[in-house]
């Protein structure tokens, strides 16, 4: 058995996420599908991490097994002509056997893009939360950096989450302004449901005068009632998973 | 009865172009039939230019006479309530009697875009043509220069085009990279039709060495086989309308 990596980018406007679900148009079923027709074979394609419906990947990592297939470098040519316009493949390579695009991943940036201009840009619809409403920067920024370090996230994350520990770590957040847009890139070892989400529209809630609780409070309630709202999906892109000196 | 002046923006990716045409969901079809839910009256709305099928405005301009209606400042947003999500109303004005949006423009300029990495880009594959092939941007940018001047365009409009003089002027070509892209803006008094996409196709052809006839050839030549490919819609904007003194 040969052990394939793939990196790739999707639009997700048009997926139910990425993870295969019976009957919807998932990322995940639409690479198993297009394996089994490029190279015959029923694969399990994993990712390095679910994206939810409507969410974007600039650059997400797969990985599967097989017993044959072309040679890696021609895997990128021969997937692009038959993946739907949505999906590209960006690079293929022969894995180590002891690599998981999951469990291997060392760390993961999301980006999620604010539109704030008075009208929503009809070409950036897809990919940018738009945000008509006065927001400081200044406070938004000040509220991200609050959340960098290691805590409990709890109150950053779907209240149905079942995984039990919701400790995790921020490295980074930084926030870029481009013209009428705004950039968070948050950067961490691994990220709970909805928690990119919940904290850009916890950050917007702060930055427009809607939410007043600081940061710290919200942590240590440990109650997602605490935070402000879900971000809009549309505007999440997974921006970079990284593998420490093993991978990109 | 008043004029009203509106500036929009649309994507072009989801219409049958600008002029309306039965049973097809066009700019303009789309615009008459929300002024009609809106105000209750049947105008006709004229544009500064049709735009082919699959094409973009960054800032277009219409205007259309009414006998009664929302004041002129309150337009974007009542129509933006009302309006498809590929098309924004930017601004609305009161028109001087003698304005046409077509008629009264000085100048246009068009931005058509190249995408030149090798693996085409999920984020722009609706706003840019995929050109993978090596493009020497020197031999594209100076065979674009040559184009600026009042010319017969013969060659570089549909052999179709019913218009018998098929003299222009381009004021200014310029060609800007950024990243793997590349923009080429074209100002000019008017074009005729597919115009900025033959000149496209004709630079990346040259660009790309598949064509080697001089520029001034081409021209003199007044044929539109001499010239190049049509480049994709997809990759042009209407991305200004110039009144002059009078607007924008």
């Amino acid at each position: 058995m040969a052990k394939i990596k793939l990196e790739l980018a999707y639009d997700g406007t048009d997926f139910h996420g990425f993870a295969r679900q019976r009957g919807l148009r998932t990322v995940q079923g639409t690479i198993e599908e297009t394996l089994r027709r490029v190279i015959g074979q029923s694969v399990e394609v994993f990712g390095s991490g679910r994206t939810d419906a409507g969410v974007h990947a600039r650059h997400q990592v797969v990985h599967w097994e097989q017993s044959y297939g072309p040679p890696p470098e021609r895997y990128t040519h021969v997937l692009n002509r038959v993946l739907p316009v949505d999906i590209v493949a960006l690079r293929a390579s022969a894995a180590e056997p002891g690599f998981h695009a999951r469990f291997s991943a060392v760390r993961k940036t999301y980006r999620y893009t604010l539109q704030r201009a008075p009208q929503e840009d009809v070409f950036t619809r897809r990919y940018a939360w738009h945000q008509p409403e006065l927001l400081d920067v200044e406070k938004f920024r000040a509220a991200a950096a609050e959340l960098v370090g290691t805590h409990d996230f709890t109150s950053f994350c779907a209240a149905s989450t079942p995984v039990e520990d919701k400790t995790r770590t921020v490295f980074d957040i930084h926030v870029v302004e481009r013209g009428t847009y705004c950039d968070l890139y948050c950067t961490g070892s691994g990220f709970l449901q909805y928690m990119v989400r919940i904290i850009t529209g916890t950050l917007v809630d702060i930055g427009q005068g809607r939410l007043t609780t600081p940061i710290q409070e919200v942590l240590q309630g440990k109650d997602r009632r605490l935070a402000g709202r879900t971000a809009s999906p549309h505007g999440l892109v997974l921006w970079n998973v990284d593998y420490g000196e093993s991978g990109t």
